[in-house]
């Protein structure tokens, strides 16, 4: 008998520091905050497995823009100033022109909020869609953890 | 016979002024930056229904948070500083302690993205769920449009 | 005997919507939205009497950048989301390859900020320093205020 | 005979990932994200002194506001993905109830702006002009840097 249980890749882990100016009268993070944290470790996930500087490199460096397409998030606690936000990013769908990211952001070990994020592949310049290249299938695919993750 | 049509209520236009500093270097507005027009849209929303300074007068002078549980956001086309950006919002399913909101963005005419928005009521200084105000009830459903627009 | 009062040029009036996301826990602006909004207006002017889109215009439809070289905000009362503030952009000086800005905030009469700003003309896409082109000259000279306005 | 040269503490350095979403069509930081950056720098100087929340904390804990009076910056270099950005925090002057803080900014070595920053205390909620707290004075006069740092 054999475990079914999948190998998961760990997942891209981005530290985010949340500060007194993030947050609203409410005392918490202002909501709006949040896509845009979540955004900033998807571009952290693109510089640690490429190695230089994530989407500015990407564009600047190989004319490759990835335009969202989609996204969306659960909210399910406040996030604020008491502790790092760690936000965990993995590549979930990989398809002929698209890339779906998971990513979870926790506080002291508290789900704060879930999203999902899909990007195309374009030509920067021209906006036109593009087939994944094939340095990026050979670095996304065995980093991909299953779609329900 | 009668027309079934149903009659919709106008929709709640929220003007952007995009700029500049709201662009990426590929030349359109940040991805990271919509979801923070569509919440500035959706307070905007509750200015001109309320008649006084949004979420803060909700919260500062009511007592009354309504935090994000979800929002999702599908991007049709980039957004640039050669248009104004018009957010239409609309309420479209108020539960008992929780509305959602559809948020619609255009520019020169064309969609350029379109999102739901879902909140609930809070007790502000207490974080907890709360039954939709009446007063607020008798506002939001006459604005209210189908779910499906 | 003539009246040596010079004349002043109207300023600019750029209108922001302080909203309770700008906020801090504090439930007044947060300081560091007080420079962007301070950008915005200066964008603003630029739109307003050039009639096209601002910095974005200027940089990519003419190749020219304006890029700051200093600012310095002197803040005087709290902004809160219980009124539109209203900046005030008006050119002080004119150098031959420099412009400076004064802008100042009001909500409800009171000046909240006072800022001046230093921006340089290069080409843009050289970032090598331009002579201020004649055509924009002959827009800031009229518009001029004394530089202790 | 004595050292006349006086002993300069170490600053705080802190560290900013300049990310894609950071920069203008221009391929550099916006320059309102300047600021943005200095006052995370003077927030984390905080908590790296007081071992909490930085501004969150002297709000929210101990009623402690530090609001801005005035800010300057010089910007001697654009700001870029490609390095981190350090910037380094010094108290400068600490009068009866304000503190000044220099904040320089530098990437690869190089020295990207230099900012003065003056922040009065004051009871948070009264918004009352405070002496600086004796335990603070403790902590930041060995750490004062001569003002012309």
């Amino acid at each position: 008998m054999t475990d079914a249980t999948p190998f998961l890749p760990a997942a891209y882990e981005h530290e985010i520091r949340v500060i007194w100016g993030d947050c609203d009268p409410a005392r918490i993070a202002y909501t709006a905050r949040i896509p845009w944290w979540a955004l900033e470790a998807i571009d952290g996930w693109w510089e640690a497995h490429l190695g230089d500087a994530g989407w500015f490199h990407l564009n600047v460096d190989r004319n490759l823009g990835t335009p969202f397409v989609h996204m969306s998030i659960d909210f399910s606690a406040p996030i604020t100033p008491r502790h790092r936000l760690i936000c965990k990013v993995r590549p979930v769908r990989l398809g002929d022109s698209s890339i779906e990211f998971s990513v979870t952001g926790y506080q002291d070990g508290t789900l704060c909020f879930t999203g999902r994020f899909v990007n195309v592949f374009v030509i920067a310049d021209a906006f036109k869609k593009l087939r994944v290249p094939e340095d990026i299938r050979a670095i996304v695919e065995p980093l991909m953890a299953p779609a329900q993750v």
